[in-house]
């Protein structure tokens, strides 16, 4: 189809049932003809700290320290440091981004929040008033893939955890809409560690399914009714 | 009072208004009588990154590596990495952590989204099915204490960012309750950095004010209704 693909990866264990999930979607979506990249987070040693190295040379304020507006100054001077302008080419180019995680305490690990906090600069991805519907980053798709330790039911509505949906606001609204990316429904695999072989197999052939069709999907609705209704 | 308090704090700058409301609370505090200990993660180039490395010697698996697994296993024959084992003795003392930080992406930096994924470890934190009420840090305490971008009016019910409350489930109820700690109301700054100098300074005053009658304060009910009514 021509169209482009960033997955954002972040599992320690190419064998466990988030590499296959990433496995499956770089296969599947090469397949339709998209050109896809991974940025694999911890193969990357990627930083996840937000730190005065994210500039080089010297600082707008070096008196005191401000980092949203350090990093959007050396944006706007193409001086931001080489790892962030990276990945934010990749992000640039591409069509859909999906990030593919364990859930890690109801949000994405630390080093995926570092690739959130240090990418998505003012500037780059928003720059008031255009944040929202009017993000930097419109036109383009997200979807989070993860998978949880929790149960289906803990997760559910009255469950103990309360609904998936919950956590999904800051991550789908807070960061993707803000930036002006449409956001995908969500793949999730709960608790893939508790449940048969067999079951983890249903789970890679759900993925597989899905991507097959996903150009035809619409974005959800990201607004507070899709989470609490 | 005796008490003892660790303040886990997450800004590169010492002259910013997370550093200053940090520094209040280890003054008050310490004015009290508790005993403050203070995590200031970038001074201690804290790693945010969940990886083999927190395991020190050989692994439960290692064909397969599963992080929560071998956390588990590696606090249980007392081999997770220094860094780690020096922040759960710091927990362990407490009777409060304080959590202070400047919101990023409606979530914590990094850096301290790390701090949880690594020291909150299974078997120390939470072992199932000892979480929530019955998690293993119960008889702590937390309170979140932030500084925002958005303003009061964003972060409204029917605000263009959605109530705060909504962002504070996933920190609140997923990581502390989880744990069985109880957690106090937030302590919110809305963007100080849009504001003048005369309120940012009423800002400390009130921190400071709080501060002084915190030990009398009654935990929220961390349950849905408080964050979606």
């Amino acid at each position: 189809s021509g169209r482009k693909v960033l997955i954002v990866y972040a599992h320690q264990e190419p064998k466990s049932l988030n590499g296959s999930l990433k496995r499956i979607a770089v296969e599947e979506l090469s397949k339709q003809g998209c050109s896809v990249t991974v940025s694999d987070l911890y193969a990357m040693q990627f930083e996840p700290r937000a730190t005065r190295n994210d500039i080089v040379g010297s600082l707008h304020n070096s008196e005191e320290f401000n980092y949203g507006v350090e990093t959007w100054e050396a944006y706007k001077r193409g001086s931001l440091s080489n790892d962030v302008i990276e990945e934010q080419k990749k992000v640039q180019e591409a069509d859909l981004l999906i990030f593919q995680f364990p859930l890690y305490w109801f949000s994405m690990p630390a080093i995926m929040k570092g690739w959130m906090d240090r990418v998505l600069v003012q500037g780059f991805a928003h720059e008031f008033p255009n944040c929202y519907d009017s993000g930097l980053l419109k036109n383009k798709l997200a979807l989070f893939s993860f998978t949880t330790g929790g149960s289906r039911e803990m997760y559910a509505k009255g469950g103990i955890s309360g609904d998936i949906r919950y956590l999904l606001w800051p991550m789908q609204h807070g960061i993707m809409h803000f930036c002006g990316v449409k956001v995908l429904a969500p793949h999730i695999c709960f608790s893939p560690e508790y449940v048969s072989e067999e079951k983890r197999k249903e789970m890679l052939i759900a993925w597989a399914q899905r991507l097959k069709t996903l150009w035809k999907e619409e974005p959800i609705n990201c607004s507070p009714e899709w989470y609490f209704k």
